[in-house]
């Protein structure tokens, strides 16, 4: 180990020199020069994990493997792994470590937040209020729970996926027991007015518990359960540079939920089963590396400004994003090439773009059609998910292969 | 790169060379003169990752960590790592990839089964079989379906934890829709008669399904659903040396479930929600390795008969499993000293033994209080639990400290 050791700081110094040695027979520039032919900017689908997530993987591994529910001296040390990566991601939404509930991910967080809100919540009311262009794990449950008997109220959207107070207003009435929105639209980055569901609540006089799906605006905004007034929200690791297979339900210290899953008693019996240690390790540690998120934000804003003032020059373009969107998502039409052969031309190029919700694998998009987008601009959409990783020269290759992409996928026509 | 390859075959070289000379001066037995200072016995809470589970963890991380479900060039090879993955599931239990659904793990799976199964069935009758001696999640889940206004038939065990075959015939009736049976009890290592179920189901002209809670039994015994008669399975990676964090049911063909989360189309939409891919991926890497079955169990049968023959010797001790348990899995007391103090002690020596299911962090067991044990042998119990890894120098260190532990917790009182 100690030789191993050794060799790794002789190789650390030979690097150290051959890119001094670089610089000075190439210039700073070699590697700036060196093109780019891979762009991964579908982050909205998943993120790479960062070096700090796969660490804290690895060490949950190898040494803290313990179940953190044995009493030995295994178990404390595994146990002491969950409650500090507990608290790494209490501290990045500025909440309680107990107010942090670990799920296999987000769509588990929605389930549970959901079913977990209507079952505790019945007998005060009927009525839940939602959105038209929520994710699929908020949509399609709030069907389930439609089935049930709830009477399920979903906002409309105007033409940028925005919803409108009044309606959010008018909506809840004193029987409500539960509001759900998502902070950011998944698919065309549209930023919704969660702050005003408490205040909608509140002149309601409404029972409701209000959820937040936040898990595309986690790590990209300042995002502070307690700031905006909501009792739940819906965190997920893989959107933040953190593993597949761990997210989190914040519950506030003042409300309470039924669970969805039953067995022993960890999670507070809230969520029983083994936690997902190696993933939840590595979602504290990528949650620890959520710093700078304004200096992140201002340069994806730039960033995301000249992609689009690029593709506009380059002409056919249609954006269906609004101006005010989460810069880290931006939904495109490229006029007359449908999603699909423009994706796959991308991907061979060694580009990875979306037609939107990677959970729905391709079909026509239910958030753009509920925008009332024209047939052409709802058959051509392409989704440009960026992350604080993402480079220019990423971004001018992507908007060098759609120039490429839209006259080769035409001639083959 | 290259340089530190070279620099790792150097080390690997030295590392040989000094083997070789270590055997030549100090005689092969060096390595086993060595006194082993820890043993880990407490498999059955939770295993080590193996090497293999862990190699494939990282690389799920560093290379195929894209989403699955997305259709560019990065999520289609995390999908083909998630269906290798499946076929390595499917091929340890002997059925069809079709058959298997990724969940977060035992838990999980044991909730989607019960719950799908009920859902499903509902209109064919209301009587669901099971035995007293279940895990929590399965225990527990039935509880909740009772509240729901199903009959939960929990058929009771002997002094051995063991089912009587005309308790079952008796309890299944036309109107039964569920059995669950758990293959080989977590707490004292009884195995069930899982295949006198479908019997007592065709027996019956039952429309049930049959669910069995393979846990404890997988890659332990030769575990296979179409030759057991069960129509859905319920296996966990973190018991078979694979990351925590994954597990998987089985639904035969023949089968069909209601889902317990909605959301995407993943698996099918019986499980929605992104894969678990870097744990599902150890979970495959490590039900590659469950080979030797047969010899492995062999090896802790003799090991497990030299255990209780050197417990006995030193007296004070009554072993809570049967005869023909498992040999993975073995009950004892220690006449006279509380488990807890006795765990305890053992953790100060570096010995992990537990009391009990480490789902129920160190309650009174239900499980041994079904078996009627007198009340101290069910105040005193330790559940020494193998693997296929466990050395006879971690019994030996363990027979030594449980006697040792045995005068210096005396002494203290």
């Amino acid at each position: 180990m100690n030789f191993r050791a050794f060799c790794s700081i002789i190789h650390r110094n030979i690097c150290t020199f051959w890119n001094f040695a670089r610089d000075v027979f190439y210039g700073p520039a070699y590697e700036r020069s060196v093109r780019v032919t891979t762009a991964y900017l579908d982050n909205s689908a998943t993120t790479k994990p960062c070096r700090q997530a796969v660490d804290a993987v690895v060490s949950a591994l190898e040494n803290e493997w313990g179940n953190p529910s044995s009493l030995h001296f295994s178990g404390l040390e595994a146990s002491a792994l969950l409650e500090k990566s507990r608290s790494a991601v209490a501290s990045s939404l500025m909440c309680g470590s107990d107010e942090i509930y670990f799920t296999s991910g987000g769509t588990e967080s929605n389930n549970l937040a959901l079913y977990g809100a209507a079952a505790k919540m019945r007998r005060y009311g009927n009525r839940i209020v939602s959105t038209a262009v929520e994710h699929p794990s908020v949509y399609e449950t709030l069907s389930a729970l439609g089935k049930e008997g709830f009477e399920i109220v979903r906002l409309p959207v105007d033409g940028y996926g925005r919803v409108n107070e009044n309606d959010l207003f008018d909506a809840v009435n004193s029987e409500t027991i539960l509001v759900t929105m998502m902070y950011v639209n998944n698919e065309v980055g549209t930023i919704l007015p969660v702050k005003a569901l408490r205040r909608a609540v509140t002149r309601a006089k409404a029972p409701a518990l209000i959820h937040c799906d936040a898990v595309q605006a986690y790590g990209k905004l300042e995002v502070r359960p307690k700031s905006l007034g909501v009792d739940l929200m819906t965190v997920s690791s893989h959107k933040i540079h953190g593993p597949k297979g761990a997210g989190a339900l914040y519950v506030s210290r003042d409300a309470a939920l039924m669970p969805r899953v039953f067995g022993g008693e960890q999670e507070k019996k809230l969520r029983p089963g083994t936690q997902a240690m190696p993933a939840i390790a590595g979602f504290g540690a990528a949650a620890g590396e959520l710093k700078d998120i304004k200096t992140n934000l201002e340069r994806v804003t730039n960033l995301r400004d000249y992609m689009l003032a690029e593709l506009e020059r380059a002409g056919d373009i249609a954006v269906n994003s609004p101006p005010d969107a989460l810069p880290y998502v931006t939904n495109i039409s490229v006029l007359g090439v449908k999603s699909e052969p423009m994706l796959n031309y991308l991907s061979s190029k060694g580009i990875c773009v979306s037609s939107g919700s990677a959970c729905s694998k391709g079909k026509k998009s239910r958030v753009l059609t509920e925008m009332g987008l024209s047939r052409e601009r709802a058959e051509t959409p392409l989704r440009i998910s960026f992350s604080r990783f993402t480079s220019k020269e990423e971004i001018d290759y992507l908007i060098e292969m759609i120039s490429q992409g839209k006259k080769e996928i035409r001639n083959i026509r």
